[in-house]
């Protein structure tokens, strides 16, 4: 299941090492100007290689629309775009053909398949994410014009929190840092693991404003629900806050809850949804990452044959997988407004009759 | 959308105050013995009304099965499971019936739908939650033939954290604390804020054992992200967290990678998933929820004309929804399970071939 | 997979011979005033046991709402429809507990389940059909408000084919002829087979009117694909045609296109339906039923042993299928239309910014 | 909704005149051998250009596999199957630019979406068809190691009909006819139409055999149902039959029901599907094509300004689009089949506890 979405869909294809990673876009509406350079600049974010907080392989991550555009606007029909893969080194990984990577996904996509492309993880490459970013642009240019945005960056690393946000920061910042206060202690550890030929987890804080009150549709199709899921199924997330988050289980209601004014809410520990819904509030969510399992320190492990080996790793990776991650969350995000902005058309039949009348 | 699940579904129905609650399970494999006893049970330990610790509203929730059950078996059409609702007290509703509760779903439902359901909270009342719970318990029949179990029970209130987890212990506790050390500690942090009006968060901690490895499917349907998007969709739910969780996030791999041996891994940071699916651990979740926004002192709200108003609350609430919360989530993790477990079968040749040939 | 439709959506539960028969409706917009009254109009039109062309079996079919509906209207949340079983005969069928009747369900039903609920048929009993009429009946309230009207009618019984199709007619009919000049003839065929202990096939036809112009999602949630999808899956159904239908494949291209004009097509021989979209004209259905297999002629067959037996059948059953089973289309045609008419909001940018700005 | 299938799902995307067609599969099984041989000699079945019965669009239609094989083998990934568009003259388009083609998707795919890709019909275009015949040439690949096997051919041209049916013949007849002593009459249909600028319909009949007993889903994604939107869901197809068709609509029961005996059904009216689930014996369809709309005859239409204008088409299209329809139905067929393989699994407890335990 390679589907991401239930009216504005997302289909992602593509390996590691394979041709081209990609993907098809089902449910964007017609007469949306494409606009193939942003699309470009979000993968330009993402894109490894820019630095030395950064994996040094060296994508282009050149962007390609295959179909559903004509004349510089969407037609209806499925949007599939594709980037072909040009840095891949397979020969990296020979050595780890047949032996499980700790903390990887080697191990159990073995033992589900039978059989597994052990080049760069094949699939389960965070790589992969690139087709999610070129599909989340394309989500963001049909929210911009609704008047809808994202924000994100990086709140924590290795322990060291951010104090205050600001997330027009994170663009002048190498690390996507949220807070100048604390980004060079944040890199310092992140240099320091990396030096240490190991890497560190992190936290990436999104904001989503401008959203429309009641998005998010029924019990099982929640806005925060499926904001979760879209998080938490990015590589390496392993918790998800929505507002509060884990400090709401230490509060008292009297302190939680939000008082209502005539202009809105006096603060916003809820984090823009209740209920399952938007309530017109800014969306805030925390995701945090683990470490990047790719290290280059020797580690106790088995083979295809459970057989006891010892894991010396090769390759490039990110000593801290987070940073570039947070962009990665922040399309998962947009994708999932998309689809809630279309699925709650129809909530109302005034609304109904608004549009056929 | 109030359908969980892709192949072992449930759809779930009603109101806090109407005639009714209940769910139509979709996908049930038939020849499943359909022990009504047990679950009963199961709402039993969700049941509300059984000591000080929770709400007064005493509902008996006696489950009925409408169809799908023929002489005790499952036949592999659709189960219905309906609970008749027997001591809502509309009346408790009336003064709120123009108001938004603070911290409620109230102002939501009336922005998206224009209009609602305005006793006891309608569809968005945590008594729906009685139907996850019904739902869950024919989950846990089908899984238990298969040697997987579910354990949970409450690891913090208020912040007072347990240190050592025992999953025999909650079923000896009103609070379903998972550690006796700090169980009495939870409780007196519960009735403090109930004799002062107001409520508690709380933290569950879920053990799901006995996996098979590759349960999860693909990149959009890990399975990770369909529990975190379960957990999150439950009422009250802020924060997900799956093994290490938020505490991963400031480590470095060399500690958060578990090591790999023959006899299996050596340690559980990961929480019994990898690159989204099982690995054959047991699988750890932590579940945070918010403090129940129903309390009894005066707070700040507008009405549905957006008009200022105080709200003063009436009616019968649990001073620390975590509690039953966790049955609550115990139960929706047996459905995601349930749900793995049929979409796994065919990821190989090999296994359609011994299941036709 | 007991679902039907994407948005508007219908999932049905229930056994011929077990406590009820029922749906639940999710995706209903709120707001909708749902007249009980206009839904058991519709039950009643499908009910059995008014007339010598129909079971004697007499069932009330007295329609229940359990949830969804608050004041009158629809709030947006999931609506039941219960309808009790209350002349169920179990007894009827114990001379058939392990043997198959020719041209039901019942083979396929054991050989897939291992086990099944013998009595009427179970599940696969055109009892459940009743649910549709009930589910449907909703969606023709939600579509009568946007002008869209659904009309059906018998047009062949044993080959006796209307000439002319009056859709007023039917109402007026015990057997919903079309064409009253046949009327009698059709009636005769049906009489003789039930006096032979046989039953007889027909044809029912059925038209849409008032459609908006572009319903139909896609490459494959086209309009006529699921039409035909929905007609197929009733009871007894061998055969759909849409418009000109097999006759189109005896034709010219200059004889089949449709000329359009500035007032629209001159002819209609593509059914309203054009590229898998409505066109704007009427949608026109033939859906073709087989003769009732149940019938009180020996037959050869087997039981669960795989020994040969010969079947005598007893119970009651209609001794054309087709009758009632019209009803039944044009339910689930009211099913595919209100899902079309959500699906199609938000094609375009122009719709999705007049809906939200 | 550009996607077909529950489990083994295609996603097509692309257009008639943009660069390139595609699909992409997901919920292959891991471990099929992936034989590009037999994927390419699908295509060049479906392939125009081949003589003077269709059309004179030159494509080397050369699938390209862009991810999901390693090896020679699926990995359980999605494979994207992908051919690029190289015969494609735009410029034949730019006279109908602004105007409907009568019988064509023009007039809805405007009104719908406000604008449309005019080259070749765009996405509408049976061009599309191609990434479908790549799609279930893989389901194909899957079904033949289970012994399920596909056959098809032509069983009328404009009224000409087969008497007796030669699955073995087609692949030696240009029109794939499946009747030898019709097929010279039959082609002489086609080029007396094709001579005439004008286009004839025709039928196609498909025969799967090898079914285990019990495929189709429920009531809702029964196998007849889920055929019969596969089948009309193909451009230019009106009418669907299964087995005796619209002939057993003309029938008694006592002549229409397939007897049973302990070696299986003594005749086969029923086409295999009995209660919506396969019965073991080979089901047979009838699909019906009406003539390709695209003729050089002037045709009464309207522009995109709803004024009248003459139509006069230039380009290469086939004269009976039923020809080449015949591989694509049967290719839809497959894919049908492959998801109704795997969705079966899980049906009964005693599989399940077969597959894990």
């Amino acid at each position: 299941m390679n589907r991401f979405g239930e009216r504005f869909t997302m289909t992602t294809f593509g390996e590691s090492h394979g041709k081209a990673i990609g993907c098809v876009l089902d449910g964007v509406p017609a007469g949306l100007a494409i606009d193939e350079t942003f699309i470009q600049s979000e993968l330009d974010r993402r894109k490894p290689g820019q630095n030395e907080f950064a994996t040094a392989r060296k994508e282009e991550d050149k962007v390609e629309i295959l179909s559903g555009v004509f004349e510089g606007l969407s037609t209806g029909t499925p949007i599939t775009l594709v980037i072909y893969n040009t840095d891949q080194k397979s020969g990296d990984y020979t050595n780890v053909k047949d032996i499980f990577r700790p903390g990887h996904a080697d191990f159990t996509y073995f033992h589900k398949y039978g059989l597994r492309d052990y080049r760069g993880g094949g699939r389960s490459s965070a790589r992969e994410t690139a087709a999610r970013v070129a599909g989340g642009a394309v989500a963001k240019l049909m929210l911009r014009s609704l008047g809808i945005e994202f924000a994100s960056g990086i709140s924590a690393i290795h322990g060291i929190v951010a104090q205050n946000l600001d997330f027009n920061y994170p663009k002048n910042s190498p690390i996507y840092a949220l807070d100048p206060s604390v980004e060079e202690a944040q890199k310092a550890a992140i240099l320091e693991a990396k030096n240490a030929h190991d890497s560190v987890g992190g936290v990436a804080t999104l904001k989503i404003s401008g959203l429309p009150m009641g998005l998010g549709q029924g019990l099982y199709y929640k806005l925060d629900a499926v904001l979760a899921e879209a998080m938490m199924g990015i590589n390496a997330v392993k918790a998800v806050e929505i507002g509060e988050g884990i400090h709401s289980a230490e509060l008292r209601a009297s302190q939680n809850n939000d008082p209502i004014t005539p202009h809105g809410f006096k603060s916003n520990h809820a984090g823009g949804i209740l209920g399952g819904m938007s309530n017109g509030d800014d969306v805030i969510l925390r995701v945090h990452f683990k470490p990047t399992p790719s290290i280059f320190i020797d580690q106790e492990s088995t083979n295809t044959h459970n057989e006891s080996v010892s894991v010396s790793l090769k390759g490039r990776h990110d000593p801290c997988v987070a940073v570039r991650g947070s962009v990665v969350a922040e399309s998962m995000a947009a994708l999932v407004i998309a689809d809630m902005i279309l699925l709650n058309m129809g909530s109302t039949m005034s609304g109904i009759k608004g549009y056929y009348l």
